[in-house]
């Protein structure tokens, strides 16, 4: 499936583009005045898929791939699998290359099948059936570990369970989604009795979101040799979290109103294929560590199923736009921190008999690297809001304040290869009603 | 609405029927050989909305209520709140009372709109976008924290916060559905290392179900006093947990996969209307614990917002089924052990401004009484397996083996009122695969 870097499209700002290049294709739902459409990212444009399949651009599993996406909604597409999803993808290749036997009848199309991007609203790319938050990111489980348990941050399960929790679907939102600070119950330092009022420790958390493919039926787990086959696609994922919701409603099932008010992702869905020339064999655990159990482990997993994917975070206060300064880098991350693949994930989320359904979405849990820099929520930069950062515009933060923007980036790059990303997963928080 | 006692049906088996006596006429969804349909019990016997609908046995609000039913699910009946449900409700006890004007027409319609029960499969009655299990059963928590926590059961934010998190949605089932044993990773005793397979602590747990009817919009909290505007109607819900695999697993972000193998509900919707006459004021809380918080305060709630439905869990194992012998009683409860409201439920689920659904789900928590022969789980009743119940055909059990299988009743009773009840929720374990 990698394309070689050179591969070039006749839609000249994909050349170079720093998310969409010709070599990424990712699928999404937008609208454009009307109805709710799917399309491809390629530079600054959206190619309509549902126009082009009206045009006639596409036959056999192609088209069957296209046709699955009516509705505006790609559950029916990721239900169909791997196949469906390459042979559209070699489709669109043949299309856009710069070179494409089909250049001029596409371009002849104009405006009907090619639309600028900043003219497009994107939606959710699918309808989502449950979401699953995991806590994979073995360096942010131990960060915030040692906020609670200095003496033992990482509990004995952590390296036999990819832990995980069930969240609210419901809330779950494209980039770009207004951020209402939320309302709960808070337990202020040194008291006994709780008060009710507007978060004051709201914070990020930079996460990898997965979308499921083809579902399985209740009672037949997938195992992990299979869940290849399961994987429809990728996108960022920003876990809001209500920190002081969160230290009170906690224990003992978990986190609940401290994350429900929203989750935000960004639109656009990252194939398995774009991804292929990213992929890396899963870090060497740490000495004494144990093996996974044998549900969890896979050869070729082991040896390809982790991903050098680097995420970023920038904050954006109103006073840094007004000032017109850059925004300020929270984080600067990848993916290697995960400690399980997500084909450990899909095996394990599956392994109870627990129904997958196409167009579930999985967040990774928190991608934290171990420095500096390298941490995926303010919990973990400020300790706690102990240690407030200092911007350019004279401001401090300890958690989001009103009007702040996070914005989160991810960027696949390889010696020989085009760059990819994942285009941008946004939001502006605003005041409690 | 309430419905004095001496009501009676033209449809005899209804009169003194022990779950659905014409003052229920909970609603479901049925089907009969062909597509899904909207149904009531009345009796014996299924009552068929649609063929009714068509028989032009309805109109305006009542017509509503019932077109929204199409398509094999009540979501947007649910969502049409409560004047739709309420007008349907009339019009179906003008039809169906014994001295019914319309007695003769329905009659003649005969078996296409009244089909013996038997003859129905019941289906899930909505499209469960999300499900949020809470944990309201005071008595139950207590038992749970006592095995943990001996010094401490109960955790200091259990008497302000309404404790809940989110639930698995597609795993939910309706009565009937085979319980496959799960397998997963459990700690054997004394163990540092865990090891993979069928899960040896297989428990019920015995909930009350709760429809949510009408949805919010994304940020905009429920207030308590709206609730009921929000509740769609009731039913049974057995929360299977497998306790070995939840020990392992659960901290520190709550139950996941010791729960997503299988949720099992009665079929039919009880609504808010059918319980009426056995609401009851919210148990006095002992003296010392705290006032709820403003946004979960209601006079009205205070006053009518529990209910008084008596719970019963019955075991029939297949010795038991061999030998003939009548099922064991597990528990005998009571919706009273509920420390909040459905009402204080809905309002706190949504204060932080998450979105609910019409046709998300509720589970009440384990509805626990304080006494022996009360408790609603085998972890409670057993002490964990250390206290083994001795059953008639000889046998004992400290959690569920292969055959058993569970039975959730519920019946509401009242002194000049009909009695009522929920229907059966069951569920028989079937070997690991």
């Amino acid at each position: 499936m990698t394309q070689p870097s050179p591969a070039r499209s006749w839609v000249t700002s994909a050349n170079g583009h720093a998310d969409f290049p010709l070599q990424n294709l990712p699928l999404g739902i937008f609208s454009n005045g009307g109805a709710l459409r799917s399309g491809v990212a390629i530079g600054d444009h959206v190619f309509d898929l549902q126009a082009a399949l009206q045009a006639g651009l596409f036959d056999g599993k192609a088209k069957e791939a296209v046709q699955a996406m009516a509705g505006g909604q790609l559950n029916a597409f990721f239900e169909l699998g791997r196949g469906a999803r390459v042979a559209l993808r070699e489709r669109l290749l043949e299309l856009l290359r710069e070179d494409s036997p089909s250049r001029r009848d596409v371009e002849a199309l104009g405006a009907s099948v090619l639309l600028p991007a900043g003219d497009c609203q994107m939606h959710l790319p699918a309808r989502i059936n449950d979401y699953t938050d995991f806590y994979v990111g073995i360096e942010h489980a131990q960060n915030v570990g040692k906020l609670f348990r200095p003496d033992n941050p990482l509990l004995p399960n952590y390296k036999y369970v990819p832990i995980g929790y069930h969240g609210r679907a419901s809330t779950i939102r494209p980039s770009g989604t207004e951020v209402r600070r939320p309302k709960g119950q808070t337990l202020p330092a040194g008291q006994a009795e709780p008060t009710f009022g507007p978060c004051a420790r709201l914070d990020y958390e930079l996460e990898l979101g997965i979308w499921i493919g083809k579902g399985n039926a209740l009672g037949e787990p997938i195992a992990i040799g299979d869940a290849a086959e399961h994987i429809g696609g990728f996108c960022l994922l920003n876990d809001w979290s209500a920190r002081d919701i969160q230290a009170w409603e906690y224990q003992p099932l978990g986190p609940f109103l401290s994350k429900s008010f929203l989750t935000s992702i960004s639109p656009w869905v990252v194939t398995a294929e774009a991804l292929e020339p990213f992929r890396r064999p899963q870090p060497a655990r740490p000495e004494g560590d144990p093996q996974p159990l044998p549900y969890l482990l896979d050869a070729r997993d082991q040896a390809g199923g982790a991903f050098d994917i680097e995420l970023e975070v920038l904050l954006l206060t109103e006073s840094m736009r007004e000032q017109n300064l850059p925004a300020h880098r929270l984080t600067l991350s990848n993916t290697q921190y995960m400690y399980w693949t997500v084909a450990q994930m899909v095996a394990h989320h599956s392994v109870n008999g627990c129904q997958l359904q196409a167009g579930d979405l999985f967040g990774s849990g928190t991608l934290s690297g171990p420095g500096n820099g390298q941490f995926g929520s303010l919990l973990e930069i400020t300790e706690g809001g102990k240690k407030p950062i200092e911007l350019a515009s004279g401001e401090v933060r300890r958690f989001l304040e009103d009007g702040d923007e996070i914005i989160l980036r991810a960027r696949c790059s390889r010696e020989g290869f085009a760059s990819i990303g994942f285009g941008e997963c946004r939001g502006t928080v605003q005041p409690a009603r």
